[in-house]
């Protein structure tokens, strides 16, 4: 039986998520909704690129779609920020469909949303579905991944994550979110407005601490601008010399004055080797390279729709990707 | 509160568990068993190098020893193949204590040991706890490490994973296992009495196969020497050239007649560079590799150890890497 799946949330990441749910084996799509007018009432193939229509009508209301729809579990990809999508999971979890989300804030939620997740937590419970925040940056390669790969060590302490990209290859919106093209005031501004920046790096940070059962002092998120000295061009736009190409941004937790987990993030025009990398000190000692890294997009939206037969069974609640089973490539069935 | 852990089997990979279990927080050692005369009445910290006394004698009468000890967990590290221990699973079993193992057949039981594995699960079932079989290899790092790499994958067609590690730094009777020393003649009598092999790869292939939904035509396993052309020495004995200084080995799954998951693995005396990888083909291409690989004795005791938390919290039954939440590090609590 193919599993009924919901859609809420048709931008770049929700529309990835749609073109595979409507592609791969073992799913069905039976609604979806957005809040854009420029989508509602459309074609969901249309809106989403699938190449072809697939007989639904995006729809605005997600009570009302829930009941006419009657879907098996529910991708919400909205918004990166918790406490704006709290109402929206509410809407889902009243009528007990379990939700697969990419809100980055929801990947692990730290201190300042876990009024939201607490909420959330319940609501699931009192569903008695589960609901799982993942994605591939907060949720995979900065968190899951190097978490995974300790299960082999007697001891850790400290762990080293390196994750760069050429952002030249990934679609206008993120690099509109790393500031290429702006002046490094305008990238500091837009920092400090909050729309310049990847969200997830506290998450990461938190998850690993609560894996290895440490106690951080303190966490810190420094974004600095990465200013390109000659021209670089992607297919959306050219960013002239001395111009910001994207960012660098650095996620540390302390532990007693000491760096003790390290994201080093690198998304900028031009970057000349996209990699993901970890390196954990502690015995074993270990080193792991992605060479090419794990692309944001599609993989995000992989991992979305991997993870929609995985909560499908889990424990009600609100779940992260290191209380869920180990991550897989669904096949279908 | 420490948890209470009774250990049973005390060879090699056993005391490799029983040196960190001493030494890591949050666990305590309440009793140990090992059917070896020689062992039995002395005290677990000299059997087990862990440089001290443990005020733990060992005992040969599992039933006895969790009467006497009441653990929480039980870690049962004593032989390779399942239908060997079936009975030493159920003496634990019916007290209803939980188990760690490291029986490579546990690992992911295939055909030949599905009778097996269904009375284990029959009864952790109705003892109410969880058994669990893990290791490194099989285990980790050609199964549950991989498969967790393919959640960022929209699509899969193949996946090949290498395992090459220089022999040399390895314990003596893992060179012993692998055939070092000896012969081509004798490396092939000994392949065919199934002492020199490594076990696991169709186990692996199996929980790949089963992770993404993939029904496979064929699985095969076969072992050929690696053969040295000049002396190589490790700290336990020097190879002659022209003799056996390791083995190759290649577990193959087969779709309709295609090589779709392949797992090669070198470990010979000598090997120029250890290292672990991954290739996995679809979209996106995937390509990890760990630089010096995960040395096998320590990362198979630790991944033990990080297990027992996990597994005392696991729903009943027999678990596979597979379905348990994601491997961690435990750094006590």
């Amino acid at each position: 039986m193919a599993i009924k799946v919901l859609h809420i949330g048709l931008g770049p990441i929700g529309a990835g998520v749609v073109r595979q749910v409507a592609t791969r084996k073992g799913f069905k799509i039976v609604g979806a909704v957005d809040i854009d007018p420029a989508k509602v009432g459309k074609d969901l193939g249309e809106i989403c690129g699938v190449g072809r229509k697939l007989r639904i009508k995006v729809t605005s209301d997600i009570a009302k779609a829930i009941k006419a729809t009657k879907p098996d579990v529910a991708v919400l990809c909205t918004n990166s920020s918790l406490k704006a999508v709290v109402g929206q999971f509410e809407a889902v979890l009243k009528l007990r469909v379990p939700i697969v989300s990419t809100t980055e804030e929801l990947a692990y939620p730290v201190k300042s949303n876990a009024a939201a997740a607490r909420k959330i937590d319940r609501l699931a419970k009192k569903a008695k579905v589960a609901v799982l925040g993942t994605g591939v940056n907060p949720g995979f390669v900065m968190d899951a991944l190097p978490i995974a790969l300790t299960g082999v060590c007697e001891s850790v302490t400290g762990i080293e994550i390196d994750r760069v990209q050429d952002a030249r290859v990934r679609r206008l919106p993120f690099q509109q979110k790393i500031g290429a093209g702006l002046t490094r005031a305008q990238f500091m501004a837009r920092v400090k407005a909050g729309t310049v920046r990847h969200v997830g790096l506290a998450e990461s940070i938190t998850m690993i601490a609560d894996a290895f059962g440490w106690k951080l002092d303190k966490v810190t998120d420094i974004i600095k601008p990465k200013m390109t000295t000659e021209a670089v061009t992607s297919e959306f736009m050219t960013v002239e010399p001395g111009l910001v190409c994207g960012l660098i941004q650095d996620g540390i937790g302390y532990q007693k004055g000491k760096a003790i987990i390290t994201l080093h993030m690198e998304a900028y025009l031009g970057a000349p080797e996209s990699f993901d990398a970890v390196r954990i000190k502690g015995n074993p000692a270990l080193t792991m390279k992605i060479a090419g890294g794990v692309h944001g997009d599609v993989a995000t939206a992989s991992i979305t729709v991997n993870s929609i037969p995985k909560v499908m069974s889990a424990a009600p609640g609100l779940r992260t990707m290191r209380d869920m089973v180990l991550p897989s490539y669904f096949g279908g069935k």
